[in-house]
């Protein structure tokens, strides 16, 4: 499993090659959210979100064997297009399995960076392993699991260990840590990191009504999933249920989850817009929308909300300026 | 008149107030501008604009005497921020000048920062001077001009000490730097600072069209001015003619001006939204706009655009993502 010697080790693989995201604030922000917010903007990573951390970890990890035949990936679309940016990068070929209703952003990007992309029909029931199996037969491509994968975990701890850093430059060393989660592989990154870099701070899962999967698991104590995986606009972040290397860590490092709404997914979008100029996708900015919309349920003079992605279509993101700008 | 000691002096007041804005990139944009386009994204900076660096400057530089007495600036919005911000943060009363048809949010924020907020009727001829005189007859307060303003350039010279640093982080040493510009403190602070610390880089006005009296004035080598002061969505950069202080400067230093459409600034919006993830206000995209559509106007390998500003109406932001987006 994962641990920090593994992230030190992503974070120099990494070096030169990933950016260092900016940790942004407002004073409009702090007054909504009763207390100092810094928004971690992993959206503005290579990519537009953090997934390309994980990415480069893991095709920079491979064997030169496993390189020349390539790599595989499914993903309704930021992991597949960090796997796609890195796998080109590096010269490893990929292939990317996405379910065909995935945002059109992602899907052109993904095939822009170079990956052979294959649609399957996530609605219509079709599983995606069937739809992968001719392209994939007999080529011995390795799997690039989008969570539940140690090099992929530390990759995005990488995250965090500028967390740390960043939150001592500005004053902070007590505060939870929000993070959009899914599977939960950033979250399990960040909450190693930060164990061992700035203990102070506390890793916090947020996800969207209906998906809170991780939010459940970690208050019964076991694995709890999802009833359903559609019916949300928080498309980065629909996973079944948490990743079984993430729910142990996060059961012994992170605070309770916290739950938000697609509307204030949206709203928060909007409050991003103005205030900070920079653009989230729905599942990437739930992390901010619990700082700004569940301050009851946040301690401290201070929190820290990672902004996980940014790859939203634009009649999307035009709805949001609509409702809420 | 600002020199590099100058800058370097307002860098140390700045420090650890300032954001240090990231250094953008794609490998999408770079496929249309044909090179390397690298975007030094000052929308990010505190108040949406790197008018802020000004700002902040010029009121830290004060003395005690002038600081208690206040400030007055006269701004279509951006350097009303700046300085409504730094003078709050310095505990110095403001009164900030602006047309009544500037873009909401820009007046909405600069009430909020603190400041007394005087509003003229620009298209209706009122002049400016006019409007404040009530408020500021026998006050003392201290005039802080948006760019004519030998401290408010050092400010803005600091955007240039970072460039230096960052084009050499990705390894460029010899590139245009585009510059949306208006009465033009900017690009002659960033020109300042790139002679001293990063000489083949070079400084480049871009303008849109029918306020391009900079590109005009390099051209002709004397002060030419704007037909009229009205007609472009680009609000931030359409002032009257150059800066007395900014034309020498940029005659020395500065290379040919761009000049671009309201369109393409619209379009570079959109462009920005779609693959770095950075909101941007059409006179902020200027620069980026030259840098994608005026690709045979520039050459090397290499070019850097510095986004001014991202402080935009949701309803503006919306149309540009629907033409194109």
């Amino acid at each position: 499993m994962t641990n920090i010697a593994m992230i030190e080790a992503a974070a120099a693989r990494l070096k030169g090659h990933v950016r260092r995201t900016p940790l942004l604030s407002s004073p409009f922000l702090d007054e909504i959210a009763g207390r100092r917010l810094f928004l971690k903007a992993e959206n503005l990573q290579h990519t537009g979100s953090f997934k390309f951390r994980g990415g480069w970890a893991a095709v920079s990890a491979l064997l030169p064997e496993a390189r020349a035949k390539g790599v595989i990936a499914f993903s309704s679309g930021n992991h597949a297009q960090g796997v796609a940016f890195a796998a080109q990068a590096h010269g490893v070929p990929a292939v990317i399995v996405m379910p065909a209703d995935a945002p059109r952003l992602k899907i052109d990007n993904t095939r822009a960076m170079g990956a052979e992309v294959v649609l399957y029909d996530r609605a219509g029931g079709e599983s995606r392993e069937a739809a992968a199996a001719p392209y994939v037969q007999g080529r011995g491509l390795t799997l690039i699991k989008p969570y539940d994968e140690p090099e992929v975990i530390a990759g995005q701890g990488t995250t965090g260990l500028e967390i740390a850093e960043q939150a001592a430059e500005v004053g902070v060393s007590t505060a939870d840590v929000l993070v959009c989660c899914g599977g939960g592989g950033l979250a399990t990154g960040i909450a190693l990191a930060l164990e061992d870099r700035a203990p102070g701070l506390r890793v916090r899962p947020a996800e969207p009504k209906g998906f809170d999967d991780m939010a459940r698991s970690l208050a019964s104590g076991q694995a709890e999933s999802n009833p359903s995986q559609t019916g949300s606009i928080c498309d980065a972040i629909l996973t079944p249920a948490p990743g079984t290397l993430s729910l142990p860590v996060l059961s012994r490092l992170a605070g309770p989850g916290l739950v938000i709404s697609d509307d204030e997914a949206l709203e928060a979008m909007a409050l991003a817009f103005k205030h900070l100029k920079v653009v989230l996708e729905p599942g990437g900015a739930v992390s901010f929308a619990a700082a700004l919309f569940r301050k009851d349920q946040i301690a401290g003079d201070a929190v820290i909300a990672v902004a996980t992605g940014g790859n939203v279509d634009a009649d999307v993101y035009a709805e949001a300026l609509r409702r809420f700008g």
